[in-house]
């Protein structure tokens, strides 16, 4: 299949790049490389050295032979957008392409209006090309299991089955997400539902969990291929960012209570997932919710089972119970439905020892260059960011802020 | 009350700060003024002329010898919307200042990420600037019933009580939106609920329905204070559309079989439900959710009403039916709750002949200015709109389409 990778350079979107690539599709890889800007603006940087895309895709060429076409643009730009969808008329498109830090876009208006902008106009613009160039495309899209909150009933896969009053019907399932980032990708799922309605967009929205993880084995197989690996308050998922803090022997820093329960999985299971989805395209018209994570935790859980497994090694580990930042629940019901992609297949990693080993690995090896100031949360819900941040470029606060019609 | 209603240009907004100016409340009138602009990039226009806001609060003060004071700024510039609530520091905020077609909406790409970008990052500034200046003001803004779609079971107001594999919550009710601007609007709904949560603002949601009249007895006082009246396929309510197309003759046009049923209102109920949730104002943190409409009705029955006062009076009426240029379904259950402001003290006026006659009243006085061309839907859910479109105006296709990140 021809698939586009957009957002290929993140944590995410570039493992799944080697992953379809490797299985023989054929990979278009695109970004706008926003990400490596919004690391300087938020004084945070990736514990394991990336390289360019540039040096990534020939290292892979020069690896296995395959080529992955890279291409830089931005997803916002209506004729960047257009021109990607008619120049290679994809059979998929598995769209990264977001803001995907809840902390960012609590920090300031600009902030939050960057991520909505960022991610509902991307999303619009890619729809509008895919109606015009590609119809007959799959929309992979990358949702979060964010969108739904911890609501006190039993999350099901997108849809909800309601009686009310004697009456029924199937109908989305409420969203009550808990950021502007986790807001912007509920606006994306409701946009791209009308798509599929209106104009016969197929799409798989794929409301993902929390990922932990170092890469996968194609992203091991030298260190030009390496992703990135975030540990800071911002960017950093959870469990990486303990295994980093066990590291220098900070305590883990649990946000309030530490019953927050949430999806977790394996960055292996996600591009398996994400191939998984691809693979099995629904109909035209159709628009469908596969929650993808593999287990549930709560955040204390996480803590205890990172102390656990480095006592296995003879060393000590501190839990540090902080002021919760978030405005959130810290003991609630949570159970997720998640059956979708194991029916399609997935064999799901668990989170094992072996897997807190293997990223308390890597995060040795780079031990030198974690600084412990950035395990700090310098977001809070409820007053913005601390003063440790630079406003969203220029051109984009130019987006963020409209010129005033005069 | 000192209150800022923003979009005060429009055709509600204008005679909601007269009435609400009329009742004693210290009102300031703001907006960008862009849909006048719109007016001329559809090549349409109010049937009844409109004077300039500086003009109309001129002739209020000459008339009443009541103060409304008029900004002219967009909400779309962070700077402004924060100056606007730190100067004033209102007690209620009434925000009708969002683009409110749904055809418009679904001409481009251009003109979808305009209403969205516009719409939410209004609201997102108005929120922020509202935490910054004015945490205890009562947002009172206006979305849609169009929120909802038309699902199988009720219509409750914001909020539903599901029963799920034997547990229990309160969830936002599930929304299915019929166009890019009432996506728009169920996104700041969403944004606006967050904010409740985490900020403690306090916001009333008025789902409204589809509105219908001439004016209020303040508007009707010189015609200098009139409100604009759109009858065309753009801006046009079906109601004021039916009247001006029986006045010269020509049939009314329902789209389709014409059982599409939506609530309806006469605009000097709106007046008076803003009245009414401003002078009730939830609790710090509450977000609450108004149906705003007084009658259901089909299309299809609309238009018998309006031939059936035309009747009365010895005029004939033709009804055609017209190939639906929208997607949404023609036959369906509709029963939407709409008690929370009747409980506060509406007292609906109905539709009733006399009403019609007030409309075919005013559309008969200005029957010259009528162009049938604007009759005919040039809007199609699924192509998009035909060539007699002009792009947004340049400023907002720069916000529209971000330059790419290079």
């Amino acid at each position: 299949m021809r698939v586009i990778v957009l957002g290929a350079d993140g944590y995410l979107g570039w493992p799944t790049s080697l992953h379809l690539s490797a299985r023989g599709h054929e990979v278009i890889a695109a970004d706008n490389l926003i990400r490596r800007r919004w690391d300087v603006l938020c004084g945070t940087e990736s514990l394991a050295p990336i390289a360019s895309m540039p040096k990534r895709v020939a290292r892979w060429k020069a690896l296995t032979g395959r080529d992955i076409k890279w291409e830089k643009l931005d997803l916002t730009s209506l004729p960047d957008a257009t021109a990607l969808i008619a120049q290679y008329r994809p059979d998929a498109v598995v769209h990264f392409a977001e803001q995907r830090s809840a902390p960012y876009s609590m920090i300031s208006a600009l902030h939050a209006v960057e991520t909505q902008v960022n991610n509902v106009v991307g999303t619009l613009n890619l729809l509008f090309a895919l109606r015009e160039s590609a119809p007959d495309c799959h929309l992979v899209k990358l949702g979060t299991m964010g969108e739904y909150g911890t609501p006190n009933i039993d999350i099901e896969e997108g849809f909800i089955e309601i009686e009310h009053n004697g009456r029924k019907d199937r109908l989305p399932y409420p969203k009550q997400p808990g950021s502007f980032y986790h807001l912007s990708k509920v606006h994306d799922s409701h946009n791209i539902m009308f798509t599929c309605r209106v104009w016969g967009i197929r799409a798989t929205d794929l409301n993902q969990g929390v990922v932990y993880g170092t890469g996968i084995p194609e992203t091991d197989m030298h260190t030009e291929l390496r992703t990135r690996f975030d540990y800071d308050d911002v960017w950093g998922t959870v469990l990486n960012r303990f295994c980093a803090q066990a590291a220098v022997g900070y305590p883990l820093t649990v946000y309030g209570e530490g019953g927050q329960t949430r999806g977790f999985l394996d960055i292996r299971d996600t591009v398996r997932c994400v191939e998984l989805a691809m693979l099995n395209a629904p109909e035209r018209g159709e628009y469908r919710v596969f929650n993808q994570f593999t287990e549930q935790f709560s955040v204390g859980e996480l803590a205890e089972r990172v102390m656990a497994a480095r006592a296995h090694h003879g060393l000590e580990t501190r839990i540090e119970h902080l002021p919760n930042p978030r405005t959130e629940l810290e003991a609630h019901y949570y159970n997720a439905k998640h059956q979708h992609l194991l029916d399609l297949g997935l064999e799901p990693h668990r989170l094992e020892d072996s897997l807190i080993d293997r990223v308390i690995g890597l995060v040795e090896h780079f031990k030198k260059r974690i600084k412990p100031d950035l395990f700090k949360p310098r977001v809070d819900w409820r007053r913005g960011g601390s003063s440790g941040f630079k406003a969203p470029p220029e051109k984009r606060r130019r987006v963020a802020a409209a010129p005033a019609i005069r």
